[in-house]
């Protein structure tokens, strides 16, 4: 018999890092992560695809004390103990400017960057989805590279992009706590929608 | 010296398959993709982190003729004859009503269903932005199976809902060909943005 794991083209060992054994940390060793580490996530996922390869995705790495703490206030309360403690915070954003950068990214279609600029709701929305795709590509980098990631939206938006994404053209998705995972680093396994529940064919 | 491949902790053939050398396919050959397959992919990319396990991706497998007919005209022109040719076609959706499943997929919660309930925003906001998070682990879940991806969003996100999501609760965000890669599948790398461009550290 042919198991689910078998029909899959990466090894079993690879399938439970990234997805069936990965969980999202909430405790951390005090091991550093390195900016090299970073470098290394980045230049692993910045590959996945987005809408006419608009990247929309920036990042602020919270890395300082006084950064921390500037953090902290805009965390909902039970996000912020495990924040405080985490080597790494990372705050993901979509950049709704994202199409100043599209002449340099998608130069095969010089009109590109007019389609966006003069409709700011469609604008916003592919900034959206297509950083929240990068963001489900970052946090499997991050499992890539060994770490533990702990992905939070329980914050306060407005007040993380005042505070970290000055500019007015950022909107914060997700915060992500960054790792090796300490002791007692997750709750047990919460259940999934089965494929019945989630896929239907036609 | 340490190459950026060597920290991270996947064999660099995994990371080629998914990251690096993975690529939109906008051509594939007649084999066919099974629903074993899909099942393999589902059941590896299910686990993937979403806020308080929501789990809001609904998916439609387009695989018989007449349902790839119904497709067609929702498509932007440039997205038709490729999908005509894929062996099959995914319309990934947010499910605006996953909270009527949190009582089973987040139980120790039992208030979470009613934190959704009264706030249609909230509930789509987290609705797009998780379902979104799924899409992406959806891609590279079939990459990990050794298929291409055709990621569009390039349709009538309406007349898509209308004509497969019924009951309109649902608002599609990608639809994905997927298949073995055929003749010219691909066009060329188009550029990324840089660590700089992208990550700020504070």
């Amino acid at each position: 018999m042919t198991t689910a794991t078998e029909l899959l083209s990466i090894p079993a060992e690879v399938q439970d890092l990234l997805f069936r054994e990965a969980r999202t940390a909430n405790t951390f060793t005090e091991e550093p992560v390195s900016e090299e580490q970073l470098r290394a996530i980045y230049d692993l996922v910045k590959w996945g695809p987005t809408s006419m390869n608009q990247q929309p995705l920036r990042v602020v790495l919270v890395r300082s004390e006084e950064a921390r703490q500037r953090l902290l206030p805009h965390l909902m309360e039970g996000n912020r103990a495990k924040t405080e403690r985490a080597p790494l915070t990372a705050l993901l954003a979509a950049d709704t400017e994202f199409h100043e950068r599209l002449p340099e990214v998608f130069p095969h279609n010089p009109g590109a960057k007019n389609l966006f600029a003069d409709n700011e709701e469609f604008r916003h929305t592919n900034a959206k989805l297509n950083a929240s795709l990068q963001v489900a590509y970052f946090i499997i980098g991050v499992r890539a590279a060994g770490l533990a990631a702990g992905p939070m939206t329980g914050f306060d938006g407005a007040g993380i992009a005042e505070e970290f994404f000055p500019g007015g053209a950022h909107h914060p998705l997700v915060a992500i706590n960054i790792g090796k995972p300490g002791e007692n680093a997750w709750f047990g396994r919460l259940p999934r929608l089965s494929y019945e529940d989630v896929v239907t064919t036609v």
